[in-house]
């Protein structure tokens, strides 16, 4: 058993869902495939502006609405031979009706809550998979559609629910132990309570319904196609030389993985990483370019740098005084003040003379994080042992990523020679005794010519 | 008025007394001058052993007592004209009787309260005091015993008494409100509390005293003799080639005082640098060399790296996992716990993947932080959210310091290129961005190649 | 101006309405009114049954609906004078239109959340209100119809929301500042959020509402107008002798309050108490009877008791151990594990040998509280410094209330030898300093012959 | 085996010590026996007294020793036949010498810690238990001297240490184990740590002594001998009439301990309590009176109040306000308040109105009470939820105890009627639901009058 995901860019429209149909039918030709599939691309937002404009008492959510259907059922037209079209289009409709309802129930109420805007959006993977399953139902393809949400059991948490994976993996096997077919369609991203009230599974949900189904048939891959050629060395977009990765370890997609692109989200694929089963991330408008392997030990290669990663719109904030020589607790006081307020720290780096600690955090928090530790510390700062915090926003971190760095003296050097030769100022240092990543703090204004200048150094001359 | 600080060494015998004798002589023609002193060199030590035997009732403790005297009283034979001694032998035999009858109380008891300790270990200080007191009484030098314990006014937190600069301020004034004289001699480190107990400073405890005075008569300079001459660029004991600093800010020397020859202790001098009193720090064995100057403000000097320090017998934990992406509160539960067991940070680094966090602490905590650590995540350990701490010994921090590095791009490029070309494994990096220090954490095994590689790279070749 | 209020009893049909009207007409004879009503009496809970109907799909929530509308219209149609009825039948049609329209929402939805119930109730005391003021409107009487959701601003807490003092009666006043009329009917119970969602005020939310209007206006008198004929002396479904009390202090009728009865929720009157604006309470069905009135002081009468109060499915919980003696923090541990749980304290009691302490709570959070206690103790019966916690149901509180008992003594003696004399066993006492409550544990059984043998003893005897 | 302990008043002097010996030689005609003996009457005081003088340079610190030696040695003289005094004479100055060397070093030091505190106290116990095995010795009883501190195993918190149980029970049997004497003689009160150093039991330790003993060797009783015919119904010093109590319950001998006299602390007896062993408490000088049986369960007897007990120097605090009804956590609050300030909470009453909880403590602690309740409370105070607290001072309680009043309805009847018969105000009342105790707060005034009406009611009429 396999297991293939098609991301929203990848079903965006007809023509696109003929090209997964290809890849897939040539897929089951090998083993049983599990398809897993998001919503037609642009269709998830379009379910909540629609049903933002219903609670708001704005009737264009009914113009909304309509286009939407129409663009699903000129999709099945052009998907599907026209005697075998009625079926789909009428199941297709009976959807629309069911999410007209919901959306006069909003609208009446003048009120969308999480449990609403959780069933709303799950029409788009429900429509999406439905029609897939009827695309190969038409190529005669034995194929089962599989509803998810009986499959992967949540908490109530809505928006962003929290899997119970003992319940789910049971749920999942006793659907598999059935009469077997070549090809299951499941929509990604959906699942339910114990209540059989509809969830989500938040930021990266397709990709996370793949790895749960590809862990609970214990899958040979899974594998994720997606747009791209698989994972990069630096952001393409700002690097014109970006080239594909062709083998990473999972701990190096993950350090890799605050790319604007970002291809996949880590925490997703953890159901398969702690089964060793190896993920790809294919291109389906490039199905025989290589992509990336993502496996859960990293291959020894001839590259021990895998990529740059970039993060924007951070601040620094750093902590000073001479109060903080050798008591312990201040550490420990300002995390907590920033755990309080929910600020994400993001980096830290504190260096040996122990009078200053500095934090790295998304440059939204930075105003209320001034505050609460200039008013968790104001003791501190009126008896002059501690300075107000100070702020420095407009930056961004740069991050070498690469396993094998360890055994590789010399990485650092190399790196911020680079960029000291290139005239771009460090503004705080940090790497862990892990020695899979060094991040580097530097002026928003200097991160392309950074990146460019470190992809050079790392990825274009012949350095090893 | 200004201020002089002589430590244990620079009086520890008649001959090196005689040459703060004449440092002091020469000093008082330019002002009046407050003179601090330690204990004879070695004799706050043997105090302490004296009443650990007592306690014990080991009497033993009789012939170290008696062996102090005979040094007091020959050091007073030496240092004075013959005609005058005894008043100052019978004034140092009354202290000894003094001494006696607590350790014969201790001895009694088989007990060594901190708050005994603290009596026991003042005579150091006020032997030293009395007989340098003398010495200038003999040279007919209009000079003033004063005694610091009626001046400087404490806590009762016996050994590591915290200052009431408030109380301590106004004593001191008055004190020098009465009849000028050229010199007051002032023993260093001991205090009192409201209930006049005598108390002691801790670590430092002389050069705070000084530091003390300094700041409540508005010194025109304090100067700190000890036997170096100044601050280094490096440790002397491992690179051969290390040279004096001539001019280094506060918050430079406060970054370099990790060394381990601790010339001086940051926290002490603080008092006078907030009212921006420049330190110098001399030799007394070598007074015409010019020392260094610490001040407020680092001056801008044309060499932009003030030195380069090293912490030995460093552990390095991390703490990683990839269930601590993107929640808040993982840090504040690492620091709380480190607090919690009082556990010191030194150094600490998240690198801007989230999830892994590491950090350098002293190598004897490394125990009871792992089991607290463990401890804490123990859910999370369970779940395989998080793994076990790792954790690492036998490390060593180098750090370069320099207030204007930050103008400097490429520092740390030179730095780690430096250490990379000589195969030097860098295990952990931070820098912070007030950009006053960068440290490496290595193997304590590449620590001397380490500094003598970077020493060569910033002093001993023209880069600018 | 003063301010009437009448329960949704004394509006339950036309007939009571009537009595209503009458009531009104003769004080507005003498100064301005604000009238306060509920919704038609049963009308709030069949809102809410309509609703959770709605919320299951169970579409015989229509049926009740429809019925809901045909009692109002009949209503209208036997308030009105037939030629003027139109107006306000098509008003009350308007109102169920809405509600249908949100019934259909749920309905769709399938979803009852807090805040379409708030404004789902809100319906009962609009429209009762708005029939009542058409009613007004056909007597000719100058009346105004007061939207008090625009009236009293609270917080978003749905169902039990806090009023913002300050900006409520700013909005009351600047209301109360126009034209002014004889006349003004205000919905009770109803409130709106800053965002101008429907809210609504919890328990005894009309009288809170009443008394929030008369504190803002600065009252003469509130007026509670309910089914009986004010607070009796004892609950007369347990004692045919009950009197009525014709004057009581506030902080006696907050003590009496417990009763089954319940005619006031003491916190709701708050508002007017701090005013000094006397309350009044009246039965809309027997006019002429004095009523009680509720003073801030209590007035000296001859009666020195007030009333007897009782509390049933108590559970007392008993913690006691040798190791409790002396040692400060037990009873912190023990109730800031009831608080933790959200368990209610009704009574304490720890008489002077300090090694047992007796709590009294309702008998449904007797099982928590067993859990929690037994657990925050658990060392300590591990080590039999405590015994496990002991915990006796199925018993009743019985107390005392009058705030002049504290200048007679022996009220004490003469109830508890009633008590005795009848063979009531007492299983706790508490009586606190202030000595306007003794209460005493007794079994449920006794509960009706104990309150009848202290009615006798106080009430129905010439004792004074 | 048993175990009989005589306190300080019975080996005040020879005389005494005469009929302790008498009532002994008599009692291990019967079994085995350990006696347990406290120091001389007011030795102890006078110990510390001498402490106290040396640590303050006051020398006649030397004189009050003297004294004690005398009466040490005269007592010696007087107990033994003239041909063997010698040996325990020489012992006693012996003693005398060891405890000449510590007050000298207390006084040498000026300094008195706990440790060394409870090394002169222990002298008191010392002495007079070697003194007492001399005596038996001279008559040729088998007896043997025990040194307590090598069974008693404590922690190292001087003045008030902890028994560590398990060890000083195996250090007991172990000592036992060996050939059996007819007496063992064994100073109560003091024990050591595992350094060695000697601890003290704190208040009632030599009947903790006495306990520790009688429960590790299984004792058939413990006999408590001191200088009153066993516990009494009330304090004879405030009630003419008062009689002693035959036979009583361990509980009920815990709620009595109140009392003045304090015959025993409660505490101390546990250890033989938990393993059955009965209690006697007897008179050294009327050794032929029945005096007090304490068994773990009370015996049914024809009269079921066992005792009236009383406190003096009470304060009752009362925190009221509307603010506190229906909500969870202000009991918490105000309880961790007192805890905090380590303030004893000896009563508590809470009746059933919610809004007024009323607590007896200490007069001494009432200030800080005050204030810091007053402090936690403050926003409440603030904005009028709750009223300052009161407090009110010259309060004492009176308390009836006795395990069968709960089978005797009517107790609390007859006790308040008796007390509102006589005019005496009830401030506040607490009776938990173990019906062991009914306790009242009056005014101290009335404290005198109160005990002697209740027990002419309970114990001098013929009421049953």
């Amino acid at each position: 058993m396999q297991v293939l995901k098609f991301g929203g860019s990848s079903v965006a429209n007809s023509a696109n869902i003929q090209k997964v149909t290809d890849i897939v039918a040539s897929a089951i030709q090998k083993e049983p495939t599990v398809l897993v599939v998001s919503a037609l691309g642009g269709i998830t937002d379009l379910l909540l502006k629609t049903g933002a404009l219903a609670s708001q008492a704005d009737e264009t959510y009914k113009t909304v609405l309509k286009e939407m259907e129409t663009r699903h059922l000129d999709a099945v037209r052009e998907l599907l031979p026209i005697q075998q079209q009625s079926a789909t289009l009428s199941l297709v409709k009976q959807q629309f009706n069911e999410l007209d309802g919901i959306y006069d129930g909003v609208f009446l109420l003048g009120e969308l809550s999480p449990r609403t805007k959780d069933r709303i959006v799950s029409y788009g993977e429900l429509l999406s998979s439905m029609m897939i399953s009827a695309k190969f139902q038409s190529l005669n393809i034995d194929q089962l559609w599989v509803d998810s949400r009986k499959c992967i059991t949540t908490n109530s948490n809505h928006g962003n629910a929290a899997v119970d994976f003992a319940a789910t993996e049971k749920n999942i096997q006793s659907h598999f132990a059935q009469k077997p077919h070549q090809l299951y369609v499941v929509p990604g991203f959906i699942a339910s309570d114990v209540n059989n009230n509809t969830t989500t599974l938040g930021r990266g949900g397709s990709d996370y319904t793949a790895a749960i189904f590809a862990s609970a048939v214990r899958a040979s891959a899974l594998e994720i196609w997606t747009d791209v050629s698989g994972m990069m060395t630096a952001d393409p977009r700002l690097v014109q030389n970006a080239k594909p990765i062709s083998r990473i370890s999972y701990q190096e997609a993950m350090e890799l993985s605050h790319f604007g692109a970002k291809i996949i989200y880590p925490p997703t694929i953890q159901p398969v990483m702690s089964r060793n089963i190896p993920v790809w991330v294919k291109n389906t408008f490039a199905p025989n370019e290589y992509g990336t392997l993502i496996e859960n030990n990293s291959a020894v290669t001839d590259s021990f740098i895998r990529g740059i990663s970039s993060i924007s719109s951070i601040s620094l904030l750093s902590l000073e005084g001479s109060g903080m020589i050798g008591i312990p607790g201040f550490s420990k006081r300002l995390f907590e003040a920033l755990a309080n307020e929910s600020v994400n720290v993001i980096l830290i780096t504190q260096s040996s003379s122990e009078h200053s600690i500095c934090v790295g955090i998304n440059e939204v928090d930075s105003a209320k994080a001034k505050q609460t530790i200039d008013n968790v510390f104001s003791y501190e700062i009126q008896t002059g042992k501690v300075e107000p915090l100070k702020v420095e926003s407009g930056l961004s971190i740069v991050a070498l990523v690469g396993e094998q760095m360890k055994s590789h003296p010399g990485v650092s050097g190399k790196m911020f020679g680079a960029l000291g030769k290139n005239g771009i100022n460090v503004r705080a240092i940090a790497q862990g005794s892990s020695e899979k990543n060094i991040s580097a703090v530097l002026s928003a204004f200097d991160v392309k010519k950074a990146i460019n200048v470190l992809h050079e150094e790392f990825f274009e001359t012949s350095y090893k």
